[in-house]
């Protein structure tokens, strides 16, 4: 049960592979319902579960049996009684999330926030680590270097994996128009899988370079298997400015399935 | 049966840990050998054959029997009936290999030649593919980019993968001095490993820099589980001059190997 799109926030264009690598697969989606209720009619390991669901674009109601229910609905920020209130640090009233500048600080300038918490960044691991770094370091050790929200690569463990870095196509096209964006994409068929005749061209690796900044590439998707192996090196090189030209230049490792990225 | 040293070219610590991981999982190596002769002794598949061997230290001769004998002893290149003597382009006379300058062209300048027949070159499919585009580039389209030999990313498919782009630190030592480069190296354990307690930390991953040249990273490599997908972006990364600096800024990708190099 889908409650809106896939992956919300990530490109839409893989999103929607993903959906259909899954589909072809076997997995039977239904869209724009949301779960209300679950109950069980018969005990044991595994049991039956009936569930209730409804449309979220209408009154619709619809049942089902199934023996296993997961919920995959994402966490709370634990913010709303831990005296926040009491220091006057502002959190998103519908959220609990904690608005910060590039620096991370709240709106209490000596109270820093870093991580999961945060409002509008990133719920990653890595992502806390390197912030929080960051931070000591500048206010111990006279650093000045701020985290990166913008080039963090993801790996989203789907069948089809799928790892990017940088913007998706919708927001390069949002934040540096349509006619300043040159996308190249290519599909690919990993070399184990042509043995036995599986998925021709299902995988898929798409780059967006930035026409007025030479070409200089501003996002990362591809799709198949090891992705976020594959992404992990790609996001250093964006790190280091990467334009197409130089992402031309590198030589392949043949056979990977990184190789059809460069 | 290993003649000399395993890899050779390669870095020699990765080498000897790739043989190290292949005999603690039951190959048998015996060292500065070479067969002389292979007699079948039964018929069938499998059959028995009688290998003998010599030492390439000294007389020692020794005897073994088994049931299928694989060679890799590389290629050699068919220069010497072709009449290359006739237009004057000189090749190497012992390996029959061609020299080339770094716009391959040969001795004769209107003749040039890319692929595995040069000499001191990688033998290596997109090496050939990349020589080629570029030469074209430059005698047809007055284009002025040489292929670049020295950052050529590459995968070693052994049990344990090793992926390296750039120099070795043997060779890094010999071109700009121990003293001129640091070495960052880190042994890691794949998480799926870790459930079946699997070879803990036999994995690595090592980069080597140049400190003179604001810690430029000039060699990498890395052993573990899809090394060739991991070196491909770093090699992408090298090729826009990734610096430690910029490394360290990278965020990483959780869970995944390639976050050990980063
Ligand atoms: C199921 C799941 C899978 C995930 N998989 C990945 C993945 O594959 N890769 C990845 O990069 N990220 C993954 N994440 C996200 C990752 O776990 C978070 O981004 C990361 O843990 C954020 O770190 P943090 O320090 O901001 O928050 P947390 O790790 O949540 O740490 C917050 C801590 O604060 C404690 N705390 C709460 N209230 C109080 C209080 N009042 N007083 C004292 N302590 C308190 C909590 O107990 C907790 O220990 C996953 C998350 C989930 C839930
Ligand atoms: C077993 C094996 C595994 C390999 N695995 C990999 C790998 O995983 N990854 C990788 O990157 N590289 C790999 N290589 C290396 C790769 O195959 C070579 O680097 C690549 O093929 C070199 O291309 P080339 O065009 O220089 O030479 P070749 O591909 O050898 O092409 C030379 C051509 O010239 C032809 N020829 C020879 N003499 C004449 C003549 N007199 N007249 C006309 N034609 C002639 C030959 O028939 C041949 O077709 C492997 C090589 C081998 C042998």
């Amino acid at each position: 049960m889908v409650r809106s799109i896939l992956l919300r926030g990530f490109d839409q264009d893989i999103a929607n592979k993903i959906g259909k690598y899954m589909e072809d697969h076997g997995i039977n989606f239904i869209r724009e319902f949301v779960p209300i209720k679950v109950e069980q009619i018969e005990e044991g390991t595994p049991g039956r579960l009936k569930v209730t669901a409804k449309s979220t674009k209408g009154n619709q109601i619809i049942e089902g049996e199934y023996n296993t229910v997961l919920l995959a609905i994402g966490r709370d920020s634990c913010t709303r009684k831990i005296g926040l209130d009491k220091v006057g640090v502002q959190i998103n009233e519908k959220t609990g999330k904690i608005p910060v500048n590039d620096e991370e600080q709240t709106n209490v300038p000596y109270i820093y926030a870093v991580g999961d918490i945060l409002q509008d960044k990133l719920e990653l691991t890595p992502v806390a680590i390197q912030a929080g770094r960051l931070l000591v370091q500048r206010l111990y050790a006279g650093a000045t270097s701020k985290c990166d929200y913008v080039n963090v690569p993801t790996t989203v463990f789907t069948p089809l994996e799928y790892g990017a870095c940088g913007y998706s196509e919708e927001t390069a096209v949002e934040k540096f128009g349509e006619e300043n964006i040159e996308v190249y994409h290519s599909h690919f068929w990993p070399l184990e899988w042509t043995v036995p005749s599986r998925d021709n061209n299902k995988c898929y690796a798409k780059i967006i370079c930035n026409i007025q900044d030479n070409e200089r590439v501003i996002g990362f998707h591809v799709l198949g298997p090891n992705a976020g192996e594959v992404t992990q090196g790609f996001a250093a090189a964006i790190k280091c400015g990467m334009t197409k030209e130089q992402l031309d230049s590198t030589i392949g490792i043949h056979p990977v399935c990184a190789e059809v990225c460069i």
